[in-house]
């Protein structure tokens, strides 16, 4: 089963935004073992809507379509599918209700208009909407079958997950007997070109599975992919070739999947029972931002202060002003007595601390822009990081997160290993 | 002149990557006023390969193709084009001189492999690679032109900006001599229906400027787009329109292109003299990332506090036990004294607040999931909005992010006009 995928906008074409929906449904289809051979992109405009859906008909089984589908006039995709199809649209009773029922939840005008998203080709099938209020459609015809979602992501995924995947899973189930696994190990503490360096040979050895560094921002992940009649032999040949990995790279690898850091620190200092607060610097409330995003995270982070000026520091945190005054705002006397102070005022098992220069000003010869420390503090005492980061002031943000993050992680796996 | 770009790469099917080479060509073309009404994505393989490039040729004067120039058998674009278009493919003397020396320099190993890349179809303009190795080239034969560049985004887009899109403005400055100009109007407090709703005979009449809603996460944008012969021409069709729709939004409206509300509160603060100090609770650090985003933000943001614990509302905020016991966390009275809190603990001149429930657990019929409340405190006084935003909780802690800084920026606005 071939798969195309054709992406509706207008702001895509003029570089307004970037197609992050195309590479996840990209993504998502590959683990599934479903071929996508081709992905176009195409304006809000009928006459070459229809243009590319004939070309995708012409050469997939499947076309899945985003965007278009929402309450104005650019709007086109429904309308432009049935026409090809040679189907009218008709409005889909549920899909009305529904509009309906939103609309007076969230006290939205217009319904008039809204309720231009509920009508679908005739014979379609409704892609419920969780999210909000553009359903999309599954139309099959003549053995050629269209689905359409709306374009916005939170949207476009929650319907993709829910639906859409699980029914091409279905129909892929039915004709293609290979699936591909992948899975991504995630590194922290090493770069790319070393990773590399180190599994060369197995890169270069290995067709099935495959191997691949991903690069990230602030992290360097590897991906191992397999491709097997079904997903316990496509496992079972990644097994090996991940075991191996893991014993070169040994602690490096922190995770995998969707193991992010502040998943990995959540679920360790829930299952102990213990808190943690932080007190950032540059990173500015990134920290909060990505151990807050891990759902439950109240239950052991009771604070995370960002504490950019000199007074704040000592104010919160309790740093002595002739700490501030003797090393600076970015050293590592500062970083440990951030650490500890946030550790004793917030009343946590762990402190965690940040300070460092993202730039653009602010650098010297002496500190220059990406000097960063990282600190942590429990019962056992503390432990200050120096680290030299790259990149633009989003970059160092980022980077300096991470490397508290994974600090952090490793006190917390080590006291672990010791309890 | 119509330009089709087609980017090559199996790695864009797979969803391994995204596609930011097409969105920042798609952005640089669009500036030169070119004309895109079509992208392909293909994977490598010389059949499929050939095939879009037939398609893209078809209709399109000129395809701009990145990916597939580099070293190994996967990388098929030169061959694939040549052999397409009838012509052998040739070394050329310049391209391959210039990779020995770099190879040299370098330490590259597996010249044979690198030399490769110097072959290009006969008759076609080498375009020099300043950064790597591999060069593209630009073939014309029969009217249509073929354009190649590098996948590796740094390389394509040093090589687009020394020779590609000047070379591109200069063909499309023959035939056509129009450029397009966009202006996007960035709105607050206010959905996408209803903003449409009320400009919905402006966007119905107009041609020439469009007029297209542009809907993100947390915010709604316009974006006005005109074509005319140069830059200033276009901006003065757009300036009557922007003009109309602001007197329509009135305050809506609270900025335009790059002017986040993170920027214009620091712009307002800065020139001021004032200082802000925040405390998060549901956005668990990401108004202080915004905040912090802004290069030179240390100068008026004295701190964010993310007290996401009571203990730590009260504790650094001196939000009284009995507000958090009587109202809870998520309330008013709660988000009032955060606000007032954390501007007299930081000596601050504004304060603002933020404390909700972004879910997925924790909601109850009374307090729902997405239950919101913002401040903002200064000396005249203190407010407080109640929210009800959707969405998971990325969404909620973005909107609710949004919904603080808004309520911010209009005060800090009215407090510029009273002044």
């Amino acid at each position: 089963m071939r798969v195309e995928l054709l992406s509706v906008g207008t702001e895509l074409l003029l570089g307004e935004i970037v197609d992050t929906n195309a590479a996840y449904l990209a993504e998502k289809l590959s683990e599934l073992g479903i071929n996508v051979y081709y992905k176009q992109t195409v304006g809000d405009n009928v006459e070459r809507l229809a243009a590319a859906l004939r070309i995708a008909l012409s050469r997939a089984d499947v076309v899945l379509a985003t965007g278009g589908l929402g309450p104005t006039e650019d709007d086109i995709t429904a309308a432009t599918v049935a026409d090809l199809m040679g189907v009218p649209l008709v409005e889909d009773e549920g899909a009305a209700d529904r509009i309906r029922s939103i609309a007076r939840q969230r006290g939205l005008r217009l319904l008039d208009r809204l309720l231009k998203q509920a009508r679908v080709p005739q014979g379609a099938v409704v892609v419920p909407n969780p999210v909000g209020t553009a359903p999309g459609f599954i139309l099959t015809r003549d053995g050629k079958t269209v689905i359409t979602l709306p374009g916005v992501p939170a949207e476009m995924r929650a319907m993709a997950e829910q639906t859409v995947l699980p029914y091409l899973a279905e129909l892929a189930g039915r004709e293609d007997t290979a699936v591909i696994v992948s899975r991504v190990l995630r590194l922290a503490g090493i770069g790319e070109s070393q990773a590399e360096a180190d599994i060369r040979d197995l890169i270069d050895s290995q067709t099935n599975p495959t191997i691949a560094p991903l690069a990230k921002t602030y992290e360097v992940c590897l991906r191992i992919t397999a491709r097997a009649p079904d997903r316990a032999a496509a496992q079972a040949l990644i097994a090996p070739i991940e075991a191996e990995i893991r014993r070169r790279l040994g602690e490096h690898v922190y995770g995998a999947d969707d193991e992010s850091l502040e998943r990995l620190i959540g679920d360790r200092l829930r299952s102990a029972g213990h808190t943690l607060a932080a007190a950032e610097s540059c990173t500015g409330g990134l920290i909060g931002h990505r151990l807050t995003n891990v759902p439950g995270s109240s239950a052991y982070l009771l604070a995370s202060l960002v504490t950019y000026s000199n007074q704040a520091k000592t104010r919160f945190l309790g740093v002595p002003e002739a700490t501030l005054r003797e090393y600076g705002a970015v050293s590592e006397q500062t970083a440990r007595a951030m650490a500890e102070g946030v550790r004793q005022a917030c009343g946590a098992d762990y402190g965690l601390s940040v300070t460092g220069i993202a730039g653009p000003t602010g650098g010297t010869p002496e500190k220059p822009i990406g000097l960063t420390y990282v600190g942590v503090a429990d019962a056992g005492g503390s432990q200050v990081e120096e680290h030299r980061l790259r990149g633009d002031r989003q970059s160092i943000k980022e980077r300096a997160a991470q490397a508290a993050l994974y600090l952090l992680y490793r006190r917390l796996r080590e006291r672990a290993g010791v309890a």
